[in-house]
Parts: structure tokens; sequence; C-alpha cells
């Protein structure tokens, strides 16, 4: 326990709130109204809350004498038991984070980025320094997640974390799913309901699900998971013809984050959309919910399922870690296992079923050279749907589902089919999540 | 933390287990497996294994110095650190808790029964003594829900709890549903394949998920809630045209615990058959599967489902809670909070649809007669249905769905459609189960 953070008998800790947005706001907001309750489960009170810009207007009301705009004083005012820091990104979060642990001051962050990046060093300084580092809200928002695998599940070895952890995306490919509406529609349509950013970029592109399933990934399995050797792929590219077709096939489309380990494979890490058999229950998390499936070698397979956004359900996290180091929590972090337990396995190794959406020359001959190229790579088709042929252009669209194959063999057959006479255009190469144990 | 409990740097913490039964023995298992294994997440070793029959054959080999039939000297001994009592009833296993708790050494249990009847003296032990007692196995197997209420969720008032905490009824239902089966044709199978007792009655009449909602409720709540202010109905008089009326009305049946709360309305827990709307995920929670949906003020609702039983996944969270305490990990255990801060309401005061069956003489003017008696107690019809006439007998199976009543209402309703010359026989009363928030 550090110096200052445990409420001593009746009193409450002070907090020092870094970043004033929703999440901020919403946490601000719970901290002042159950202290005026005088709720005895809620020993605290706001002590500082650190923004850039001291006239913005808020979401919250707070006494302008708490407010600041200098972070590292917030840190070292001895009436600040615990640190929360919500302004998000890498910098200058790091510093102030890493400030107030060597400063002796525990901290709960719901920051995916400088967790995935930097947390390794945060976690090493925090164990130093004997004091807690919490970011149960860094994934899956308000859905307990990060604290199961901290405090219940220790007793496992977790084979694998999958989920479904970016909401916006989440929305966008369930309305492509329900609609067969088209990519850019949705999202301008996610965009206006709030649902997306205005730049979409950090959930599109993935780059949430893969801070997060690091993050994940890293914890689960003692393992330092570098976001650079974590497959990311985002939803750009996904068409509602692939809906179409993989609908048929018995499958929906999802952005999932997967981490699987075994002390054979190692540990392989990636972030994609994925094919999804509309019979398991993540083909059914739709809109901008999230869900986690953890499987353990003792327990089985765990399911967790919740709001994954939203300031709220956020806060519910946030504020959950920081009463556990109010109330006298658990003890230090700990930094990561070394050596580690896992070696990183690249995507290359990856070994799934395959979904490929080709626009071929409508004539004949084309699937055989198709089929010639997979097979000279080692891949078998487990089948083919041929459609919507354009006699105009003397096209037609050619689905492929493979058996599993190798990801890295795929890769050098895509190249070959790329240089294909018979081949118009790659549209799709999507993979189809393995479920072993599918009845 | 207690004298002895917590493992210096290097050294680990000596384990005395109270029970080897199917639990017990996979708890012996992993420790013994792990600790020869070195695996450093694992700083336990087992100590002294309690049982009543030291010559019975067990599931795990044991070095027959390590076992005990002298519970109490086992408590005393210093080198046990922690202890863990698997062995299940109220009696003896409240007289070990109580004097492993009075001589400082931290309890975990996986004892629902004495958890639900005598939980709140025994926090009150752990709490005057500072040491902790923990109880994730006391419900939902190897689902962290324990965990995510005592920790993750503590920034949260809790609004409802609801689930599917036993296994075996749910795989009787579940079968029933599918198979259109009937309940001792489906309860002897279950016993044959081991998913239920040969004396069933724990689970078949509801105490398991008594014992268990009380559990959950205290904890959530704050409040004590005595298993006898608990409605408790089991699925014995479940018959297979319910599931068939109710399937046609949209619906399937599960037993359900649920304790629901706010302060306008008290404390409400209850457990009994329900019919779920066939849309929502708790109507696909099939098998031996366990599902709880929790639902907080700041979070929403949250979904936490997986194996509720069986040996692994309940050594799962038995082992959790002794790494947590042997890692040195959160403080004693907290007595329930006085004054409670809600009132026990009764089951007069719930308010549902009710799904009404009746045999009744097939001639005019019966329904005129049951929707008066209705009518009179403030109770209006949703729906009818008339079905399977049996002309020998010259009668019918007549289904009412009726309009949210109050259960007081109800009941006396019922008593009064007794008495009616028409009403052959009332085969079932069950209750709908409210979604609020369906869409």
């Amino acid at each position: 326990m550090a110096a200052g953070a445990r409420a001593a008998h009746g009193e409450s800790t002070g907090i020092g709130l870094l970043g004033l947005g929703v999440v901020g706001s919403a946490v601000a907001r719970a901290i002042i109204e159950r202290h005026r309750q005088g709720d005895p489960n809620f020993p605290l009170n706001l002590k500082s809350v650190v923004v850039r810009d001291p006239e913005k207007k808020r979401a919250v009301e707070l006494d302008r004498s708490i407010i600041s705009t200098d972070a590292e004083s917030v840190i070292a005012n001895p009436e600040v038991g615990i640190v929360v820091e919500l302004m998000g990104g890498e910098n200058p979060a790091f510093d102030y984070i890493s400030s107030s642990l060597k400063a002796g001051k525990p901290v709960v962050t719901a920051n995916k980025e400088v967790l995935s990046k930097r947390g390794g060093e945060l976690l090493s300084i925090a164990a130093e320094n004997g004091v807690q580092l919490f970011y149960e809200a860094s994934v899956g928002g308000g859905i307990p997640i990060i604290g199961p695998l901290m405090n219940d599940l220790t007793a496992n070895k977790i084979q694998s974390i999958r989920g479904i952890i970016n909401g916006t995306t989440n929305f966008i490919l369930s309305k492509m799913a329900h609609e067969g509406a088209d990519f850019n529609d949705v999202l301008a349509e996610a965009q206006s309901l709030g649902y997306a950013e205005s730049d979409p970029t950090a959930d599109i592109d993935g780059f949430d699900s893969l801070y997060k399933i690091s993050v994940l990934a890293r914890l689960a399995f003692h393992t330092e998971v570098p976001v650079d050797s974590i497959h990311q792929e985002g939803i750009r590219n996904v068409h509602a013809k692939d809906f179409r077709y993989a609908s048929e096939l018995g499958y929906t489309i999802k952005l999932l984050a997967v981490a699987q380990a075994s002390e054979e494979t190692g540990l392989l890490a990636r972030v994609h959309p994925a094919l999804i058999p509309l019979d398991v229950p993540m083909a059914s998390v739709n809109g901008a919910l999230n869900a986690v499936e953890v499987e353990g070698d003792l327990v089985g397979p765990l399911w967790f399922q919740g709001p994954g956004a939203g300031p709220e359900p956020t806060a519910s996290a946030v504020m959950g870690d920081v009463l556990r180091i109010a109330k006298g929590g658990p003890g230090a972090a700990k930094p990561v296992q070394t050596p580690a337990p896992f070696d990183i396995a690249p995507m290359g190794d990856h070994v799934c079923q395959f979904f490929l959406r080709v626009t071929v020359a409508d004539r004949p001959g084309v699937l055989a050279s198709i089929a010639k190229v997979l097979g000279d790579a080692d891949i078998s088709i487990d089948s083919v749907l041929q459609k919507d042929s354009d006699v105009e252009n003397q096209s037609a669209d050619l689905v492929i589902m493979t058996h599993p194959a190798q990801e890295a063999k795929m890769q050098d057959a895509v190249s070959s089919l790329r240089q294909l006479e018979a081949v118009v255009r790659l549209d799709s190469l999507l993979r189809v999540e393995t479920y072993p144990n599918r009845s």
C-alpha cells in the first residue's frame, strides 16, 4: 500500500484526475455525487482535476478551485492519494503515470495505447515503487475482464482469449450484416449517431482492438506482446458482398481480436475481420456490445459480455479500481515475468480456413487455373460459389472456401493468384475463425 | 493479512484441505502438479488433507502422511497458512471455518449452504479477526462472479442479479424443451449420465439455487438475505405440455434465481421456473451451462457465462481465491453492512405476467367463469389458448397468459379458481420473467 493512498478509518482518499473528457466527467460526477450522499462504500473525494483548457464547457460542474492545468503539481500534492489518468494517448500520459508511480502513488488508467506500447515499463516502475497500477477500464469498458484475469483465474494456464472488443466496428459490421449496406454508408451513419469518431482510423483500422488485445495478452500469458508483433487488419475492405456470400456459407463477419498460446506453438496474437459460424455465441454479439471469451486449462471456456464503451460503463471500471486501492486492496503491481513463458509466433504460422472472393474472367478454365495455384501451395478447396456473372464485362464473382491452410502459404498463393491473367481483381481474403469443439 | 498466510519471498504457503470429494481431489491435484513443476505463479504446497475415511480410494494419489481425520489439529498446525473447506453442508463446516478464522487463518470455501445460512456470522468473525473469507467457488462453478461483485463492480449500485445457477435443472429443462420429454424420464437420464444425484432434491427443488442467490444478494446489496425470506420453487411440476404451450407463445422455461432491489421496493429474491422470451440471451443458455446477468447503475447489464459445476472449473475458482491470499491479496473480510440498506420485500409484492394452465370441463361458459375470477382479483388476460380437448372426459386444456399482476392477488385468484366447479385441475402456474428493455 502506498503512502497516502489508503483512507484511514472514516477518512476519504483524495483523487487527482488527469483528463476531463466524457469518461473523466462521468468519473468526476460519480465521485462528487456519492461523496455528497456520504455513501460509506465510497470513501473518496475529488481533490484536483487537470485539464488543458480550464475555460472549456464540461459535462460536469466543478468548483473552479480544484481545476488545474499543471499535472505534475497535482501528482505531487500530498492530499492526492490516487492518480486517475484519463487523457489517453502515449504522451504525455506515460510521463504522468511514471511520475505518479515514482512518487509512490497508485495509478488507475483507462489508457490502452500507453499500456500496450509501454505497459511493461510502467508495471516495472510500479513494482519497483511498491504501488498499484490498475487498468480495468482499458479493455471492454465496464466488463470486468482485467480483474478476473488478474485475480480470479490465476490458477489457470490461459489458452486463448478471443473477443469483439471494439464497439464502433461491431456496430458497423452488425449494420452491414443486417441491412446489406455498404461500409462507407454505414460508417457515415455511425458517425452521425456518435458511434464513430470523425476520424475513425483508430477503430476502423483495428488500432483500438490491437492495443486492447496486447494488454489482455500480456496479463493472461505473463509475456510482453509488442504491438508490432500482432497482425493488424481493419474492416475497410469488408464488402456487402462478403456478408452475402459468407451468409450463404453459414457465417457472419466480425472484427476479432485473438491471442492464443501453447508451449508448442508459442503465443500468436491477431486482429482481423473473421468469418464466424452463425451458430456460435460470438456471431450474435451485435451493435456496440463487447464480448470476450477466455479459455483456461482448469475452468474451460468463459464468456464475458456487456457495454464495451460509454462514459458510465467505463467510469464503473475506473471507480472499481480506485475503490479497490482506497479500501486497501491487493498489493503492488507485478512486472511481466522474465524469462517470458512463451515465444511470440508470427502470423505466418496461423492456420485456418480462408474465404477468398475474386472477380474473374467469365470463361472456361478459370477455376482450373486458380485451383492449380492453390494446389501448388498445398491448399485444398472446401467449396466454391460462382456468382453474379457480369455479361457486359465478361466477368463473375468466384468465392472459394479453403480447407485449413497456413497463413504463409496462403499469402504466397495470393501473390501468384494476382498474376493470373484470368483474375481481374482479388476482392477479399478473409479468415474463418476455428471453433474446434463445435458440435 | 493473517499470520502465516502470506508466503515469504520464494517460500510457499501451506494449504490445509478439508474434504476430498471430486472438487477436493481436483484442488489437491492442481496444487501437487504445479508445485512439482515449480510454477512461480503457484507458491503453494499441500500440507494436510482431512477426510472421514482415510482408507477410501480417491481420484488423486496422496502421500499417506498428509492425510488426517482430525480437522481441528490441521487447522491448528502452524505450517497451515490457508484453510480450504470443501466438505459442504452446514455442520461441521461452520465450526471448522469459524475455528480457522478465530485462529487468524484465512479460509477459502465452496460451501454455498453454510454461506447462505450462516455467512453473515462467518463474515463478522473473519472481520473481527482481520482475515479473509473467500467463496468464489460457491456460486457459478468456475465463472468469476463473486470476484467481480466484490472487486470490480463496487462503484455500482447493483440493481438486479438474474441467473441460471444450477446446472442439473438446466440440463433437465433444456432436454425437456428440445425433446418434448417428460420430467421423470429426463431426470432418470440425467441421473444415469451423472448430471443429477441419486437424491436430486437439493437441485430439483431449488435449494442449491436458493443458497446461491442468497450468497450473491448479500454481497451485491450489502444486506443479509435469510434463506427463508426467499421464494423457493423447484422444477418437479413443470410438464412437457408447459413447454409446448410456452413455445407457442414465444417462450421457453428455465429455473431462474433472481434478486432485485431498489430503495422504493426493497430487495426481493426468488427462485422459480420462469417463462423466458425466446429472443433474450438467457433463453439460449442450455445444458449444464450457468449464466448470470448483473445490472448496475453505472455499468448497465453485464453477462457472465461458463461451466457452472465440475471438479476442474470449481477448482479454478477455489485456487483463484487461495492464490489471491497467498500472494498478499486484498484485506480482511468485511461484515454485512448495518443498518441494512434495503428492506426485504415479500414475494407477494412481485409483479409479473403469469402463465396459467388449467384442465377444465369442455362446455360453454367455462372461460367466462374463470375470466370473472381473474377480473375480480384485478388481473386482466393477455391471451388464451384452448387445446387438447379430451372428448371422453369432456375436458380440455386452457392456457391463459395474464397481463402483469401482483403475486399476492394471483395467489388469491388461484385459490378461488380451484373452487370453481368447471376447473378439473390447476396444472401449472408459472411466472413470466420481465425484460423491460426488450426491443
